[in-house]
């Protein structure tokens, strides 16, 4: 195991989904859990020690409002913690961000975009990758099927601008 | 002792240094300490244990950025915990306001305004005059006399502005 | 009767339902009513005062948009004040949030997350069981309760994670 | 008397001056106290009342933060109250123009910019004048000689702009 | 004709018309046009001088986004200007706040809540009380109507919230 | 080919619709293309070139969130630049507005308001017109009909805020 | 005359000098004047008017706070309007950004970033380089000496950076 | 050489100091740079590409308001790109985070911070550590010493509360 996700709430599971999904794609292991920092902290807490006893190199957590999960994951490890600010209401996830990137001087979280799932996913794929080049091949095709993508994309939307 | 006051750092003091005089103005026993929320996770869980055990019925909690430390004090007793947001750079105390108002449904923190450590000291007076008539009426007191003051410079403004 | 709930506007009742659910199932007594701090400024007062003749020990105000209810009962009575910023339109509660919590040094509002309802009567428990064990202990299964629910979710989520 | 100023605290006296030297100038009688909302309740309401016996036709009111005293001053009288939101740490008056301005339907507050206290009391002179053509006139002289200083301004730049 | 309505958008009238509701409701006579500063900067001008000749003593200007219009209206009177911010697209009101009520000194908008048309009415009949008792007397009934609306929802909240 | 337009997703085609419809309507030739600024940064610096040979004399680029392709073009060409911020989840383009308009001194971008499409075209139009007195004429002609339509719906209000 | 540039205060020529002196440096004619959209809108509608007959084919209008000018010179004239937005207290140009770029859809207004005058002039340039390939030609080295410029700079950072 | 620097301008050494400073402290071979997204894209880009030639396998970039240096980086590279959003004027840095953190799908960059620079290099070194035991062994190190010192400090603060 490889990475491990942990929740605030399973309410967030809808968001984190892209990021279990990008993960199994890339074939990379991961473990997940639910776990509240103000709630069940303990819970938090072992989560992160047995994940690393497992042989997690990284954690992404995910959590809205005063999102301090990632922080609390940053404060029990010195393995990299990617977080992810939920959207809630009625903030839209203003609170989550800030409570999540302004870490103090010591205790790195690596910010992704407010519900940027797939990228803390893609992220973890990339820390892996500089040590594992079969990960980083992977990146390199993802990223130029996105482009493909795009170019498809862009002739339509050429094709449909010109018409009549 | 009554009232276990943690700050997330030392340079937080100058912010709480009115706390702590108001206490002791209201003779009220407290113990204080500095302890990070990322830093030192382990010595802010100690911190409150040992305080319950001592017999803080009310902990107050400062800190700025992302101030997880009043929620993280939360998570590890039911006692009521008052959150002071110090303010900051660059944000000014508004990702410190966020950071400790916007607690998940079932871990409140009662927050204070932004650099609001006296009010906070107030306020934990105020629970324990819900069952000391003491402190209660230290409380009535205190606010005759902002009162008081309020009249004689409410007097000298009325003279300076009608000066010709 | 140990508990005042003010709400400034009939339309608050959808969000502090669930601070009286709580205040039922804790079976703490409480009155309720609705004044407005601006409309209503002598039935805020007037209902300040017979609460606290009628044994109130902790007031909760609930307003949006200026939310200056809180602080209007704050200026009335030197009992706990705990304050919930009704999120409104347009601004989502950023009004009543500031409105709220940046009170003036002398008069503390304790500012509960925006729509925080629950986590009024949560913490107006946690102040009663500051000399009340009965309450304390309902606060500690409360918290046990929230712990075994995240539990299972987490289970469920762990599953549907790994589902192919 | 035709105009009541109340300020929060006498630290807002540095801004409220130069509403004061307006009214002096424009020859219009007022009276100005020292008030707050929260920590003298019963002296705001007094003031008001006073004053409108006194003649007062308008109220201006200047606080900031949880800025709560105009909408205060509104729910004592149905005169027209002109909010002055007083520019504070750390928010730079966001919360006192949010405090002021978003008043709930049934109590208006008639906001001016933030620290905006010379046009407040412009602003009653404009009201005055409604029903006094006296006044109108100063007004419309008033605003000739800032056109005319503007003029002289204008000159000066567009030679400094045009030194080589 | 007393007083002066003019809208930036004909899409502002659901907004404006509890303004309108308001005056009729009062008998207070009006005028109202649509014209923007910006794309009917004439129209304005013209609407303002025309009105003023027709005996209009105040003027409300309601407009969203770069909410110009009550700031242009009041470049072109000394009389009272009362501001409505329209609640726009994506700033939901905020950008038509600031640009409403940050006005420079000399030139007063007196500024309404973001979509606080009935208020702006309901100000324009407190400056026309300022010399007509008639207003005066349906302003204090209109507020002792809006305090026995509250008593009654009150009596209904208080019977739900005690339901079993 | 005058004006080249770059969208930095075909979602932002809802939105640029209006602009490709106003260069038909004035007739002015344009070329568009999707491309990101961070998944196709050759892309975009391939058709900022290639539109230069053909012609291009000014660039239109929308995008939303940390919207960094209107300054990405800026810096592959000293032709203008228009940025539209295209608003998107969960800021609503605040991010949008930022990323586009704080270029640094040496590089500027011409930003419109948030999913300001047509007002892009405009502009360019209003560009091309310093130089083409035909274009300037149809600006002259577009703003006369604008004016129209206000003349119109304002004697529909009119109508509509009498009626009893 | 080519670009006419309007200040809404002498106070913002500390701010506008840097557009000045790059139009000087670029050898391009210009007229600069005083004249606020509040306190004088008669003055900025004929300088408007006055400058188009002039020949100026661009204006540059820079204000703060409700920073109306851009949106009114552009009210006035079909040429291109650049605003400035100027950093003001208490709102650091917030309110100044959104007064200037919101603009509704019809009458766009070219915003730079906050206090980005030197961008206005070299924007305006840009625009006269559409039909002036001597100053395309400026615009081009003007770019090439930025980057020079910043190798120097690079070059001694590095050094620095390594320094033991 | 394992880590590339790129700031946008060289007044941001003064945050990035820092950063190169740990970096020394854990005998991390690092290179660095000054290239500006908006000035010098192509050095921008040359620098990623000749960086990940010379072994580099992590990217830090810093840049302030509209910071799109993460960004450009990150477009043209598949490695870890960490962002430090820079504070600057007016806006406190809140255009800088944005810019920086709010990246679309597919292109993460992992965001600090504001002025995060030694977190920036934390990080960093927690990425390298997924795969180097010794860096590792640093960090846990580096750790401690942190706990140690702020178990000194509350030792002083703890002594100076109690003073009388």
């Amino acid at each position: 195991m490889k990475i491990a996700i942990v929740m605030g709430s399973d309410s967030d599971w809808s968001v984190m989904k892209s990021a279990v999904d990008l993960l199994k794609n890339f074939e990379i292991d991961f473990d997940i859990t639910v776990a509240s920092a103000h709630r069940t902290p303990e819970k938090v807490k072992n989560f992160v020690e047995s994940s690393e006893k497992n042989g997690a190199k990284i954690f992404i957590a995910a959590a809205g409002c005063a999102a301090h999960l990632a922080g609390v994951v940053a404060s029990h490890t010195s393995r990299p913690v990617i977080g992810v600010p939920v959207s809630s209401e009625p903030f839209k996830g203003l609170d989550s961000l800030l409570s999540t990137v302004q870490m103090p001087s010591g205790i790195p979280v690596a910010t992704m975009a407010v519900n940027g799932a797939k990228n803390a996913a893609l992220f973890a794929a990339e820390i892996l990758a500089t040590s594992d080049e079969t990960i980083f091949q992977k990146l390199v095709d993802y990223r130029k099927n996105m482009q493909n993508e795009i170019e498809k994309k862009s002739a339509d939307i050429k094709k449909l601008a010109h018409e009549k």
